[in-house]
């Protein structure tokens, strides 16, 4: 069963073990493989108004959560391999954010 | 405390409707932004050797984890927003890539 | 015929036209498409070495040239629609290049 | 003076050899530079509406075209490694999408 992003991970890194594709999971191949997973997604609301990508109809969904789906698979893979905690880095960000973006007085 | 990924989904939210930001957030921008994102990150890696992407110098690394960071933090937005399940969805996509590359009874 | 960009610009533009297509040719969405069909050209190399890209098998270049067409149509297609004049703006880049990474003596 | 595709082919030619650059310009390399040149060219659409991409301000031009010079700068640069003829190739995959979407006689 895979409930968290560590479950993820270690689940990728024994199917790749598995069938010997640790040598091509290099940090530079999986940027490239993330990336057109991103494509692939991006390719499904290229036509699109932003209104009917909001409201996306019932049978396009499956294609849509299996891109998703890749994108975070090649994220989590990329992240291990470069021994990145994905949510820890992603905390520290949204700090940095905070100090970049901060709220007007009119917002609080 | 952001500590997993439904916890990043809140702050993410959060921080977007703060600044007025979800106007912005349709599922077609949101892809876009991540496919920038993703780019900044593989940017690192163009000119590099598989060899030398795999061993970062440590000066290097900061910049790298925030492009990461960037690129989850984009991933989880959208997911969001098409309501989707990361973890789920990423658990099938598993459950399917084990049918499409079975391992073959040498590797067993 | 189609022998230089002028043609091809001509020929892409009266093909949207025909077809209606004109709607959906904002300078956003076809750089969506843009990045869309540099990933499906990008994904005949990302788990290939450096030296296979170099030396790709015959039987590959069909696939290859026709993507590497892609990016071209809708490379043109977006400059037309820019009003961007392609070879003067790569013209004028090449001179800030030239600025930028100067010949060290020992190269001239 | 460069006044076409072949003058820019072979001003980049020579441009890459002065500084002995050749050494990164595998396709494989070219190609995940032409994504992120794309994606700095879409950084700019991200969050504008498809009216707004259609009517730039005039100060945002520059780099507009800017980044779609460094766009056709790396796609000449990766054809002539690859030994495509740009034109030769845009021209046959017209020919193919003419098959592909042929016009209904309601647009004749």
């Amino acid at each position: 069963m895979i409930k968290t992003l560590a479950d993820l991970t270690l689940s990728l890194r024994r199917f790749a073990a598995e069938r010997d594709w640790e040598q091509f999971h290099s940090p530079k191949n999986l940027t490239m493989a993330l990336s057109v997973e991103v494509a692939e997604l991006m390719e499904h609301f290229q036509w699109l108004t932003e209104e009917q990508s909001t409201g996306l109809p019932p049978e396009k969904l499956p294609a849509v959560r299996e891109e998703v789906a890749d994108v975070l698979i090649y994220l989590v893979r990329l992240a291990d391999r470069l021994e990145v905690d994905l949510v820890a880095v992603a905390e520290r960000k949204m700090e940095i954010n905070a100090e970049r973006f901060p709220l007007r007085e009119a917002d609080q």
